[in-house]
């Protein structure tokens, strides 16, 4: 059993505020600052450049894999961390069509996050032979799977609503159609068990920056299935992904097994952060953070369904269909979101009317939903969201 | 006039080194460590999600290329920071490549990094229509550039052996014949004078933690000149590069000129350190630290020559063919190197005989270079290169 006081003890967490935003960017692990001095003073400053060897900066993209591995349900060795998920949705996606060369959909659905969709534009425009990226409604990505699909493109928890896909039924769907499957993690990496694995996974993607807790633009991470790592090639074949990179040959060979998913130099200074993050995520059990989050999720929706009528849950109801968030639609969502974070409740608005609270076991505990269930209560009642101060947009929301 | 005697006293050194290895990773700056200090506890800590506006981190990629533009000659607003050398060569030439369909040709040459090369063979093997990286010796691309050259790809300054190429010359010739030109500034930028709206260069693409000192594994750029801004294609089309990222629309519309270069989250702590490098360049006049590179170069050479007649000087003998390092070729390059740095003097090898020295004027100066020359003339003279210990590979050199 985990113990979550204690790791809300390990997070900063500002005064006055009810961080219900872990799931587009975590909070700072109290340790990082001192890990990244470490990284900075002791570690660049002092080893200048024997850093890569003394330090381990070259090795630290696969052993931060090794530890996320563990969230997903990966085989160790499997998972390598770099870049940005929409680069890492665009190298699976690359290998993977490659591995399907005479078949031309990309099936995706309109609950994925816009990048994946951009990412796969971008390639099928850039390949220029005919690929079709098909996007479908989430209940209909099962039906739509058949002997024209190369891959599925799929996030397992819908960004704005939480709504999950069924990852286990979806993937063995595929494979029967002879497709494979890459899985974008971004809201289930540290959110939800996931068991890539288990369920015969081809490649996954994800992020560390959300639930993760690795900071803002924290790097991204890739998983190949073990069956498929030392044939998939890799099209952004930079050197760190060459089998001896400071041979500097002038040919590409790509790496064994996941190194090849390596490209350029990895991000040493993000490293560090992500490291004491996950610090705190080698004593969490994954089951256990997911009932405690429905716990908490459930006590949240009954408290703002009860005070609230005129927010509308945009969630699944079944706590098994939904992921580590709750939404509420609300014509005026963005600003009573406004209003919420002027109170000290911050959730995120997603457009056009989806007012969204992540819930985040790891530091946010039961008075926590209660104190925030009882300011957006008091932002909807006393309409909050009337004041023009509210309503204009920035350039981020 | 620059104060290099200033500028040194910006950055942590460590006791009894002369670092010759900036070309690879630049120095720690000293104000590094507050503005790191910065980002994490009052930015990311306090701010949390409502950073990415009141910490201004979602305009730091274009506010920091700027700050590049001035020292590479782009026009301000047509230099974009993020992701990866490696990466940026191939968003470059993919967009490149689409510029001029009725072409198949790749020039680059065999003095290339070698993950640019990589990155190319990649993108050719992903389009698979007949597509040829055609590498000849440097000296002869000038003569290889023919109205089948689609795109040139050339690093400008020659990471082994520093030769530089005529940028303007080469440019000019490209053009003549109809082709694009992308230059990789990965050893120009912060080490050279480089002019590339006067030379009237199309793409170029760059990294910061070699001269420009943003630490390990610092984030890339690239520069689109402003006549392709509005059109070129981003094959890696992520969310930060559409037009309303926030919009959540679900079909790409490539942002404003650079702005569509932009493809996932920005790396904000690793920004907060190449902000503060930046701070010390934003001093700094190319021209005379050209000057002063030259004169520590040819002072380096001549007491190198002087005292170790084995090494073979593998740089030009012209200090305006070459960038801001020198190289020496040796059979046992690999132990007189580790010799050398056991001995306090950081430089490093370039299989399979380069010895590289890297000559920074912001933090060496002329008793550097001569307690460096010293060294080397000891290494040399007493055979350490013999000593098995040093012979001894490690992964990263």
């Amino acid at each position: 059993m985990s113990d979550f006081a204690a790791t809300k003890a390990m997070f900063h967490l500002p005064e006055g505020v009810i961080y219900l935003d872990g799931n587009s960017l975590g909070p700072l692990p109290k340790a990082a600052g001192a890990r990244m001095e470490r990284a900075m003073r002791d570690e660049w400053g002092e080893m200048l450049i024997t850093g890569w060897n003394k330090a381990g900066w070259m090795a630290q993209p696969a052993e931060l894999g090794d530890r996320i591995a563990r969230l997903i349900g990966a085989e160790p060795g499997h998972v390598m961390l770099g870049d940005t998920l929409s680069i890492k949705v665009y190298q699976a996606l690359a290998a993977a069509l490659e591995m399907r060369p005479e078949r031309r959909v990309i099936l995706s659905d309109s609950g994925n996050f816009p990048s994946d969709l951009y990412m796969a534009e971008g390639l099928i425009g850039a390949l220029d032979r005919g690929y079709e990226l098909r996007v479908v409604a989430p209940e209909e990505v099962a039906d739509a799977i058949n002997p024209d699909v190369a891959v599925t493109l799929l996030t397992e928890v819908d960004y704005r609503t939480g709504r999950m896909h069924d990852m286990a039924a979806l993937t063995a769907r595929a494979h029967d159609a002879g497709a494979l499957t890459i899985w974008d993690l971004a809201h289930s990496a540290g959110a939800v068990p996931v068991d890539l694995a288990g369920v015969d996974a081809d490649f996954a993607v994800g992020c560390t920056y959300k639930f993760l807790n690795g900071g803002p633009g924290a790097p991204a991470f890739i998983y190949v299935a073990p069956r498929y790592a030392d044939h998939a090639r890799p099209a952004l074949s930079g050197w760190l992904g060459h089998a001896a990179p400071f041979d500097f040959e002038q040919v590409y060979r790509a790496g064994e097994g996941l190194a090849r998913m390596r490209v350029g130099t990895p991000p040493v200074l993000a490293m560090a952060a992500l490291d004491s993050a996950l610090d705190i995520w080698d004593g969490v059990d994954m089951k256990a953070l997911r009932t405690r989050a429905q716990t908490l999720s459930e006590r949240f929706i009954a408290s703002v369904e009860d005070s609230c009528p005129m927010l509308e849950l945009a969630s699944p109801r079944d706590p098994e269909a939904r992921g580590s968030q709750v939404s509420f639609r609300f014509a005026q969502g963005y600003a009573a979101m406004q209003a919420c974070i002027a109170q000290g409740v911050i959730g995120d608005f997603r457009a056009p009317d989806i007012m969204r609270f992540g819930i985040t076991p790891l530091y946010i505990d039961a008075g926590d939903i209660d104190r925030a269930a009882a300011v957006i209560a008091r932002v909807m009642q006393d309409r909050l969201w009337d004041d023009p101060a509210y309503q204009a947009r920035s350039a981020v929301t």
